[in-house]
């Protein structure tokens, strides 16, 4: 099992190189990302793009003549994001990286019923950080930050779905998942503890299977064996929590935010649910965000092969 | 302005001591905050519950003969907290703290009509941390993850008028407000980002004073000046956003608790909104904190006399 974003790197470079298609590629990060990705034989890459200014772009950020990747020449963005998802959809590329291109208008493209690369799943973002001070397993999920506005139940099971299927990608073949709420108790007045006690209830009846679900948590006693312990909390998850299910956007969107500008933590993210692995990281990101995103894919996209 | 927290309780330390009222004493951290107030010379207390225990656990915990503080026997913890009001309602005391007693508890004599210590204010919770590696005022506070489960856009208001009333008592005259979502931009699916922009518009025009409001923000931009430029987000708040209004308690209880859970940062909170600060620590709280607390408490006293 995983338990450190140095092991995930270190299990990343094992075996064949993957292909990320990265969509209207003239875009820095991306571009640093990807080279860096490639030195390490992570990945290798087919840039969609205006394929001038990729070059250039990429000649001026590493010193290399030119990039040891295919370019396509794609001028438009809309054009460019159809042309990377096509790539992945025909087996070319495995992994999908967003560019110099709104998000929605690369999930438009992803998204496509025709040439998309839909599944009959939800999509979610699965956020990863490394919380250097837990006991164990340093890696905590925090989802769906990223796509749906105010999941109710049944997109909850999807997302906690996606969320799984990274944590096995990363060798937890049972994660536990809180399933958070300003408080730890169940309060008809606060619908997260609803959703908290039944997904619960469904994960004991071996309705939402490999992982040990508990909730309501507050963060405290999710994350803490110590603040779980003075408040009396008997739970299996409680204190060691691999995957923090939060109520809804804001409050995911939030608490992963916190990891990086109050803790300073390192991060990646993947939204899953699609037919593969999608990196949509924010132009705030840092580089290395961008390459232990590109690693988890890979990660997930071997699990699934 | 007060911009750390060695700061707060270096002006705390200044002036009379205030008289705390605590409910329920018999609590070792309660006892351990207040003998380390009172030996910084920042307060003196009335304790109310069983004496002899306190008493007992006084020593024990400090190794002083007995405690420097008027006790009241009161053996029932919902007559502790009926004393402990009416002993800040009469200005015997002028802060009232939580002990061993359950927080509704607590609330429960604080709003009392008859006998509680209700304004015509909403009461919230104003968390503060401080975060180190801001460029200027280190104190973030966070709003609120304690009492109203979804504020509405008036108690919204109400919520960022307590928020200014402790900023005020730091001595931070015109605070900056960032209403937070998970996005920057409006979005009608997404409630928290129309209050937002209410809110900032209603502070254009003068109908929320002594502040200044933007919002939409997220807490990158909120909080970074970097994210927020890489965004293009221009805004007198980004960046430099001292207090931090969020969507729900949820949201609010989450983030609030992310910045001691996986940051370590150091925090105090105060209800505000009473008649008197109103200082509820969570038994996972440290002595630290509670202390903290207590100064922030007498701050906000101090301001309003």
């Amino acid at each position: 099992m995983i338990k450190t974003f140095d092991e995930l790197i270190a299990q990343a470079r094992k075996g064949e190189k993957i292909t990320v298609a990265i969509a209207a590629a003239a875009d820095e990060a991306a571009l640093a990302a990807i080279s860096e990705a490639h030195k390490l034989g992570l990945a290798d890459a087919i840039l969609f793009g205006p394929s001038r200014k990729i070059a250039a772009m990429y000649k001026e950020l590493t010193g290399e003549k030119e990039p040891p990747f295919a370019i396509r020449e794609v001028e438009e963005d809309g054009a460019a994001a159809k042309a990377a998802v096509a790539a992945v959809r025909s087996g070319e590329a495995q992994i999908l990286l967003k560019g110099k291109i709104k998000t929605a208008a690369l999930l438009k493209a992803v998204l496509d019923i025709d040439f998309g690369l839909r599944s009959n799943h939800l999509l979610s973002d699965v956020f990863i950080c490394e919380v250097p001070g837990l006991p164990d397993n340093k890696l905590v999920m925090i989802t769906d930050g990223g796509v749906t506005l105010k999941p109710d139940l049944k997109q909850k099971i999807e997302i906690i779905e996606n969320a799984i299927a990274v944590a096995h990608a990363l060798g937890n073949e049972k994660p536990r998942i809180a399933v958070l709420s300003a408080v730890e108790t169940v309060n008809p007045a606060l619908p997260a503890t609803i959703d908290a006690a039944v997904l619960t209830k469904m994960n004991h009846r071996g309705q939402i299977r490999n992982c040990i679900i508990d909730g309501p948590l507050a963060l405290d006693n999710a994350i803490s064996a110590d603040a779980a312990k003075i408040k009396g909390i008997e739970s299996p998850v409680a204190g060691r929590a691999d995957i923090l299910l939060c109520p809804d956007i804001e409050s995911a969107n939030m608490l992963a935010k916190s990891t990086t500008y109050f803790a300073h933590l390192r991060l990646g993210h993947v939204i899953m649910g699609s037919t593969a692995p999608v990196l949509i990281p924010s132009r705030a990101d840092s580089a290395d965000c961008k390459l232990l995103s590109i690693a988890l894919g890979k990660l997930v996209c071997c699990r699934k092969i």
